[in-house]
């Protein structure tokens, strides 16, 4: 049993992570971080990570970027490993993750879905092949119309797991209403769609002569994310210092 | 039985429809214009529209842009009727369509596929039940990547299907990764994507809570320009001078 | 003010309904029916519909099907309108619901959704014009894998309104596997697919000469359901005897 | 330069084949042979391969079933490697191909195309990670109305391909309609559309707790499938006998 600290309790990916703990025997949340108190929780809720008084083995964090520098620095000087869920980490937040992680076991990963981490390994793949083949790669995005970058950073990261794979040499393009030309051969284009609530989908093409394929991914709702920080913190608990993902993770299974 | 002169009969579209012709007994061509001869016809090619000397019902254009004030000033001379399917036209020659549809029957659609066309009734119809609910409208277009313009101008006709059912009051947004903003409502989002030899692929998305609606079209060849193009002449023949387009075609279906 | 009795109130669309309530503010529940009481609701909980005290306008049922003879009994002899959204009601149910309908107004459709119920109408539109031109109609449905029955009801629904525009001389096929023979041009396949939590998806295929058009529609979660239900509640409220369904929202819309 | 011998040169895919050749300066098709004689040939067409008097390196197979038996037979006197398109072949057939690749190169897949071939191990990948998560697996296949067969040789490829990565432990299922129950665990659902002349369309699907992971693939014209042929054909000449498959093919890439 992966005894939980949930940093964040309150907020909305607090609340789910609640929700899907309950129902997996193998984690228990013994406590919770936040500020805000208005919700009813079967576990003690405190101000902050330093005031809490029960023993556990990890912490999953979905805070805000505000009070990840704290948190970090709770975890080195008390050795404890973190899953870190917080997206919008500034330059010097970044590097402290990594000096953190000298310490401490600490993972971090673009976006928490099994099925998305899956989708890296599959496109870094089928980059291998298809590009060598002369085929275009393309991606296509879509979220709900109250986000507020664009494009997505899963589809950025989705980008970077191809360029990986062609030595880093395509240049990515936004938006071709400006210009008036054939496409250029190394370059991968990110589309972003925008609209109603859509949880987020992610489309990557690969255009050969006559034929396409496409690797595609659908998340449903946000709980889809909260299973994978669960998995990532059963994963991370007794682990020795170093920078983890949920490439490794998923390896693990 | 429809005699049709076919103009730019050794194009890839000329050839196209030269094929379909063959099998369709409602219809034939008596001949052809190129000033590029390679090929072998069945039908006598002539170098200008003026040389022909064969009797005809209705003209199909596939030729290119440059070509287009000669036919339409012969059209107008010889009252003959012409369905104008060559793109790129300018602002003048657009202006000496409709001063010739004064006088002779011409039809002229942003494209030529009877699919393409229901999706524009389809579309605005979606949009006048959707748009009121609160849905966002969003258009992804995938071509070839020898296309030079970009979005497509059936994109963009697309959108204008959608605007009108809109009093013309939403702006088109050709992508969005320069700003850092929610979805504004009045917007629809038109993104292009370009790869392999894509014919071509329209989808207009309307999203609202929790529902996504999609209606989309794909090509998988030419031949579904060349087709609406045979099925256009069939009706212009004999019809009285004005502007149509490939609405009434399907209306009179 | 529509004042709303929830019946089945502490089912989980009940549940959502009541939500989605409180944030409307055309809408107010003023009572629930459920036998089973473990939720704290803001409004009073009756165990049975002919208990309720307070003042209403309208019923909206999502409660089991062995509840609706009592249910519409009550809004015969009461004279209250009813949106009727228990499915899985026997012939005996259905020929009450005709009957209840000739003293009050009720309310009942296939699917309570916005985007389902303008795809009935695009659907027909759609079929008009390319059954005529020989494309065929395929449909496929998507579902979570605890659904029992298949194809679903909406599937068959989006058949029978293609179907119509067809006088009804198509035939359904539900799996191709057993025969060896080209697809008969009167039939329309329904496939299912089963998979996951998968909330509901549907789409109808148009397949021609060179082309396909489809028409798609995804739920991204029940809420869709309720928002149709609480729409329809409002339109209700207040009609004359007779029966209803989602067409008629939509069109007053 | 790898000199071609074109077995069923003047059938569709023989002549898309030739086509493809013309513009490949790695490859040259120096004889075909066809019954059939009504289509001018750049080559010398016999009417039988043993009657080819001209050196080659690789035969190409785009025939019929009925001929297979001759070709092999010459080609495990003659020593010619031998790429073996022809589908719809018997078990004794299938099993002179195994004895035949003891003497000579033969090559044979299922599907001849880059996309598809990469599919199966993309497929195999993704299954690893999540039908150990629960995931259920379902593919959808899209053909023309002319097909006879469902569903396609293609996608029970695919499920296999899954299978394989789930230690042959599933069954496959070709339609729900007939019963009425939950979606057992342990099964491939495999879903067959169609409709107009659509080339080919393959969608696997992985669908887990509220995501969805797809891999498709969209044929746009038969000459995906001479490409793979051509490339099949420089890959083979001069390999040692065995039997080989298009995976070899895209792994030397």
């Amino acid at each position: 049993m992966t005894r939980v600290v949930m940093h964040g309790c309150n907020g909305h990916m607090g609340r789910v992570i609640t929700d899907l703990c309950k129902a997996d025997s193998e984690v228990s949340i013994v406590a919770g971080v936040d500020k805000f108190k208005g919700i009813e929780n079967k576990y003690p809720v405190f101000d902050s990570i330093s005031d809490v008084d029960v023993d556990f083995d990890v912490i999953i964090d979905f805070s805000n970027a505000a009070a990840v520098d704290d948190l970090l620095t709770y975890c080195e000087s008390n050795g404890k490993p973190v899953v870190l869920c917080t997206t919008g980490l500034t330059d010097d937040m970044i590097n402290h993750v990594d000096s953190a992680s000298k310490k401490v076991a600490v993972l971090r990963s673009a976006n928490m879905s099994l099925g998305i981490n899956t989708l890296f390994d599959l496109c870094k793949k089928a980059t291998q092949v298809f590009a060598d083949a002369g085929y275009d790669i393309e991606i296509v995005e879509k979220h709900h119309n109250q986000k507020l970058d664009a494009p997505s950073g899963t589809a950025l990261a989705l980008a970077d797991a191809c360029n990986e794979a062609l030595d880093e040499k395509y240049e990515y393009c936004y938006g071709r209403a400006d210009r008036r030309e054939k496409r250029p051969k190394n370059e991968i284009g990110i589309s972003a769609v925008r609209g109603g609530n859509i949880v987020g989908e992610h489309e990557v093409i690969f255009a050969g002569l006559d034929e396409v394929i496409t690797i595609k991914h659908t998340a449903y709702s946000k709980s889809v994310f909260a299973k994978g920080a669960v998995e990532a913190a059963k994963f991370l608990a007794g682990k020795p210092a170093g920078l983890y993902d949920m490439k490794q993770v998923i390896a693990e299974k």
